[in-house]
């Protein structure tokens, strides 16, 4: 693979201060060999593309004109951030983003003092700049700067409307860098998307303001009376539409905009003139998710992670299989949805603004009136979906494992107290790859099975995944977890015959007496191809799929205590309180005395690489597993 | 005690049908007796109070216009729903408001096909309304009217925004009524009240819109020129001001008001033109906290949940104690973190719209400018302190534990993550009392324990509470827990030395041979009694109050385990991977055999009463723990 070069001039910035070097004449040049870069870049390496494409003038420009790192910034949801990391000293190792090891495809506080705040997740910037400008004016830091870019997406995540309330009223030194592109990966939904459209398309506000101020000039001609009451309009029109027309204004952040986010001269000079008014203020930018290559700015949501492609004639590279691949459980999901939903009209699909990353849109172009795309708000998607309930219908709602921790207020009192049948299907549950710790879906175990009320289920396969689906949408005594990990399954001939299975009941898989590996979701298939290598070496390993997490199967727990003394429970989540701590808790409840080992994401932040590699960071791929199982039949003959 | 009796008007209405068969002539003496009704019963038994007052005519008129319980009624937060109890059935037995077993301070579905859906928490209604507006119209149900009610503090917290957002492009027959009063239970804060005030207060918004057609009025008459652009004018500040001046028109809500909430002919007349103008809407109204009781009226912090009183004088009834009394736990934090920050000028208090509620106000009196009051706003109240600990400042975010489940992907994603040296004092951890279970704090030990970087902490008493806050405020490794219940401590001389203690250090309380007591936080005088009670029956328990739920302390546990075959484990809070489990994974990690019992809030719903009655229901006040350890005891020699 040829060294990717960076263009003449950026190949000598190795940091903001050499940017703020270059003539404003050399700017619009940089910004096509940053672009470059980052086409040249992910093309080979892969990672999320059309989001850095979009905001590259956007970035070049904030780092020329404010003094980072002393000035603080911030970018949100951070997928965005490449361009900021290549001119921030990480140009060079750039191609090791998002790999085991590698930079990380976040802003990160510890891999450079330029990420001022670690993101992954959306709407937190302005909460972030906000604390940060309330702490420099606590030290009398009067000249920081302190800057949130947010996309229009993430606008509408309800945090980022509390901290502009709170904004406004604060004295602070905060900018807020709307970037407004119409789109998070799929294109944005909602009122506030449709209002910035309005504003944007000055059907109402710029060319009212504009025109309203021409025709005024026009009457005052009319004579010194007409004269007065023209100026008595046009300062009650000043406070009204330039005031409180605008909803940012109406929220007492100072409105500027729109500008073309990619004029990059434009840019440059209007956050020059920002940088010099107090007090909190918001920049509205257009750009285009994409820019600069056309085929992203024309198929946007496919663009956003491409993959690796050819840059040159944009075709996106596939593995080809020799063999039928399993599926997705994302398309499992969406596509049992679907059939479930052609038998069951009371049943619909809620979505948080993850149509395409949870396979939702399989059931939005089914049944688009029994299916809710509601934004960037998972809290409102639950509390929605409660709603729904209520009313007798069976609301399915998607939401990521570690999104679902945005909504954890919701899950317990709006559903789970209220017993509300609600089914909650957490996608991405387990390590997450390439994502990172922000995205590790590591926690749900813990903070769902505490929840009275609640089941908590999790298949083992693309049969399990359909089974637990059909199981859940006749489940009316309360709500109804199913937890699945990003990618693939392991039946290529997934379209099983779905069938009912009972609440709380578990299977065993295979037979055994030396030791029992008890697993949980989609990772046992690992603690199955676990006992085939122990067999090899003589130890014979039972196998149990518990299916449930809550509520446990105690009658096939009973077999297992009473058979072993030996147990291994492997999760893909954290062994701090999850599936291993019930089973411990079935234990001290039954009086059993097993020795038993949990198997899991340890109490630690787990970083990014390939699902492959964390699992075996983690110590549960296969081999680990078996390797522990024989230290737990060593450690117990030792100890005889 | 008299029986209080309710007016006559209002002791002939025992459902909204009644109300309905009034004359409109006759409301406004039911709005005096109801509003009476409610002053004579929680003068006498207690409860919330000035919301209640607030909302008596808004109450009447949403029952008479509205067909409750077919057209759905949501009550945002629902300590404003006193009313709505009373005239949906539940007049006669409203004096067991709040008491163990008898009705629910909060709406609640299971009491009452009125409640469409359980509150507690803040800012859930309008999703929920929207929920089931969705709901019928798939279900091809078009003139079923949701009205969700909520007031100007609930509407800064974020899912509020997310709701709206998503209601202005959905056609649901949505009504959204704004009760504005300025107030939660402390005076509202942020842009959004400062907005309200102000096109409220016709300076702008209302003012303009008059004035102006006014004056176009006036143009028109120069003549044809001057009128033609006068109308051009007109039609563009029309959609100009009429439909986006104004921040709800601008998320597409179709807005009315504001109108006076105590002129209840007016409620009606605009309820009933709203009716039936299709799709959502908000109609603002101004109301008083505490309307129609002048002290309520005059001071309404106060007067949210005054207590008993006695009606006629106002005199707030106080019990009267012989001897000194231990102080609230949240008056020793609000008084310790006074006393740190004169010590640290690093050390800043947040706390989202709760200043009395947490003694928050006592840091807000000493140091307004090193505390922040942000608005009902969890998740940015977490997101802003990780920003200021990112400067280097030592937050202290107060918030109530069952309120921190709104912010926990905020916890989890901004700040352990991130090991950001962020202190969570969590207020009404465990058992919350008469507020019941949307408001017991049954689950932060599960969820805040599972997060890497995370310390846990319960103080026993007031001293323990100093001194966690002490070595709180010096802890820079990451974010600090500390626990601790609604209520009172145990020490009425409290103001001890504060002593840093070492971070996962629990402590001996008390030598025993016979069985071991492990205990976290406040609950552990409940264990020292229960050793006290089973020494009088020559049973020697020893005693550790564990201080630390993580990290624990190993060291005092392998004393433990290597010195007791029979051990309890004593928390306020649920014990489904809470304290006990992560005892039960310390003994699995280290091959312990101990029998242990784990006592803890039981995995079910908890419903209201006080914290005694509920601490028995539950099965750990001190009586409780002596039984357990006797059984523990007496199965144990049974089976040798």
């Amino acid at each position: 693979m040829d060294v990717i070069q960076p263009g003449k001039l950026l190949s000598r910035i190795d940091s903001p201060s050499d940017l703020r070097k270059l003539e404003k004449s050399q700017l619009p040049d940089l910004v096509n060999e940053l672009r470059q870069y980052i086409i040249d870049v992910v093309s080979v390496y892969g990672g999320h593309f059309g989001a850095s494409l979009g905001v590259t003038e956007m970035t070049v420009a904030l780092h020329y004109v404010f003094n980072t790192p002393d000035d603080q910034l911030v970018w949100d949801v951070g997928h965005q951030a490449y361009g900021h990391k290549i001119l921030t000293g990480r140009r060079d190792n750039f191609s090791t983003n998002r790999t085991y090891k590698g930079l990380s495809g976040f802003p990160k506080r510890s891999e450079s003092e330029y990420d001022t705040f670690g993101v992954g997740h959306s709407s937190t910037s302005i909460s972030a700049a906000l604390g940060m400008a309330a702490g420099s004016k606590i030290q009398n830091d009067d000249s920081r700067q302190h800057i949130a870019v947010i996309g229009d997406g993430a606008m509408t995540g309800g945090m980022a409307f509390e901290a502009m309330n709170n904004a406004g009223v604060s004295n602070s030194n905060l900018l807020i860098v709307l970037n407004d592109n119409c789109m998070s990966i799929d294109p944005n939904v909602g009122a506030l998307k449709e209002y910035l459209t309005d504003i944007t398309t000055s059907h109402t506000y710029n060319k009212l303001r504009d025109e309203v101020w021409k025709m005024l000039g026009k009457i005052s001609k009319f004579g010194p009376n007409a004269q007065e009451i023209a100026s008595k309009i046009e300062n009650g029109l000043k406070s009204a539409i330039l005031k409180q027309s605008n909803l940012f204004e109406s929220l007492n952040l100072r409105y500027f905009g729109p500008i073309d986010g990619h004029d990059i001269h434009h840019m440059v000079e209007v956050l020059n003139d920002l940088k010099d008014i107090p007090g909190p203020k918001i920049l509205h930018c257009l750009t285009v998710k994409g820019k600069g290559y056309a085929l992203a700015e024309k198929d946007q949501t496919r663009w956003h992670a491409p993959g690796k492609f050819d840059k040159i004639t944009g075709e996106i590279h596939k593995v080809i299989h020799d063999e039928p691949q399993a599926p997705k459980y994302q398309d499992v999901f969406g596509n049992t949805l679907v059939e479930l939903a052609d038998n069951d009209e009371k049943i619909v699909g809620i979505t948080p603004a993850m149509p395409s990353g949870s396979s939702m849109n399989i059931m939005m172009k089914a049944y688009p009136d029994r299916s809710f795309d509601v934004g960037i708000a998972e809290q409102h998607a639950v509390t929605f979906s409660a709603g729904l309930a209520t009313r007798g219908l069976t609301p399915f709602c998607n939401i990521y494992s570690s999104f679902m921790q945005r909504a954890y207020d919701q899950v317990v009192h709006d559903v789970a107290i209220q017993k509300l049948p609600v089914v909650f299907c957490l996608d991405r549950a387990g390590i997450a790859g390439a994502d990172g710790p922000t995205h590790h879906g590591a926690y749900d175990l813990p903070y769902m099975r505490c929840l009275p009320n609640m089941v908590v289920s999790a298949p083992m396969n693309e049969e399990e995944l359909r089974n637990l689906m059909f199981t859940a949408s006749e489940w009316k005594e309360g709500p109804f977890t199913i937890r699945y990990p990003r990618g693939q399954g392991v039946m290529p001939q997934w379209k099983t015959k779905m069938k009912k299975v009972e609440v709380g009941k578990g299977r065993k898989v295979r037979e055994g007496s030396d030791l029992a590996i008890l697993s949980i979701g989609h990772i046992g298939n690992h603690a199955l191809k676990a006992a085939r290598i122990l067999e090899a070496k003589d130890i014979e390993a039972a196998h149990y799929d518990m299916r449930f997490v809550k509520p446990l199967d105690e009658e096939l727990l009973h077999e297992v205590f009473r058979n072993h003394r030996l147990v291994l429970t492997v999760e893909d989540g954290t062994v701090v309180g999850g599936f291993g701590s019930a089973i411990l808790e079935f234990m001290a409840a039954n009086n059993y005395a097993s020795r038993v080992k949990l198997l899991g994401i340890p109490d630690k932040v787990v970083e990014h690489g390939t699902q492959d590699q964390l699992y075996s960071e983690c110590g549960y791929n296969a081999e680990d597993i078996a390797k522990e199982a024989q230290i737990l039949i060593r450690d117990y003959v030792k100890a005889l």
